[in-house]
């Protein structure tokens, strides 16, 4: 089998893109997650400035142009270090599971804030995701286990409840 | 007591921030956490475009300008509903607890993210932090607990390790 070959998404990229985003939501049991189209995708990766998000792909070596994977990334903040970058979605599909490709996407990313001087590379994953062994070889810390950080969400129904009373 | 002034941070107010950063860390049981200078919070949140943060700040009703408490938040992207708020921190000092404070720093954020269709502002806390009856109350989350949705971390030492056996 000839070599993957990994790259910035580009803007036409964004069907594929849209495909493994749903294809990973699957994977984690929220199949009616995804909302996004094609063209909110190309918006706000690709003519937004600055970009709302950044994206490695992942080409299958045929002439299908298909993809088996991608990550997702953005700048974040830490009030502690400084400038950092969250891992939104990495997703690599089940027939290219072991080859390493995986671990080709995260250390791009990884590359990107070691040399750019960010301060950390974060991420959230499922607690039952059999990708935490991956993690932790990789060398990330579950900062929910060591620190018990939890995540908190509020959505737009909870945001029109909250601003109706402050009124 | 006349009324706390809650405004937009500019980048006079950063030496006032940092002092808060540490008061908020000390309360966390990680004094030795904050890193930053003030030039370091001027230079990322006023300097740089984008800014890398932006924050509102509440400033005592006296002629001491002193701060009282803060709320630090950047954008972030969701690849199934895009666009969200983070609220990296949000911290009211002692002696204004119970006052409404931390809830009107808090609606403001959802007032942004609401007004600019954002899809949701998100935020971590420490799983013994006492805060957590109060952000249920604001209409929040704790998606740790719904969803056992863990957060990881890939620090510097994590980057280096990996790209050195990634060559």
């Amino acid at each position: 089998m000839s070599a993957v070959l990994v790259r910035p998404a580009r803007r036409e990229d964004c069907g594929e893109i849209q495909r493994l985003i749903q294809a990973l939501a699957t994977f984690e049991k929220f199949p009616h997650g995804p909302k996004l189209t094609i063209e909110d995708l190309e918006r706000d990766g690709f003519e937004s400035s600055p970009a709302k998000f950044k994206c490695f792909v992942a080409e299958m070596p045929d002439e299908s142009k298909t993809f088996c994977g991608y990550a997702m990334y953005f700048p974040i903040y830490s009030s502690w270090m400084g400038k950092g970058i969250r891992i939104e979605d990495l997703y690599v599909t089940p027939e290219f599971h072991g080859t390493g490709l995986g671990k080709r996407l995260f250390s791009l990313v990884a590359k990107e804030a070691y040399e750019g001087d960010f301060c950390r590379v974060e991420f959230t994953a499922l607690g039952w995701n059999p990708a935490a062994g991956f993690y932790r070889h990789l060398g990330a810390e579950n900062v929910t286990d060591s620190e018990e950080r939890n995540v908190w969400r509020l959505y737009r129904n909870g945001m029109e409840k909250l601003l109706l009373h402050a009124k």
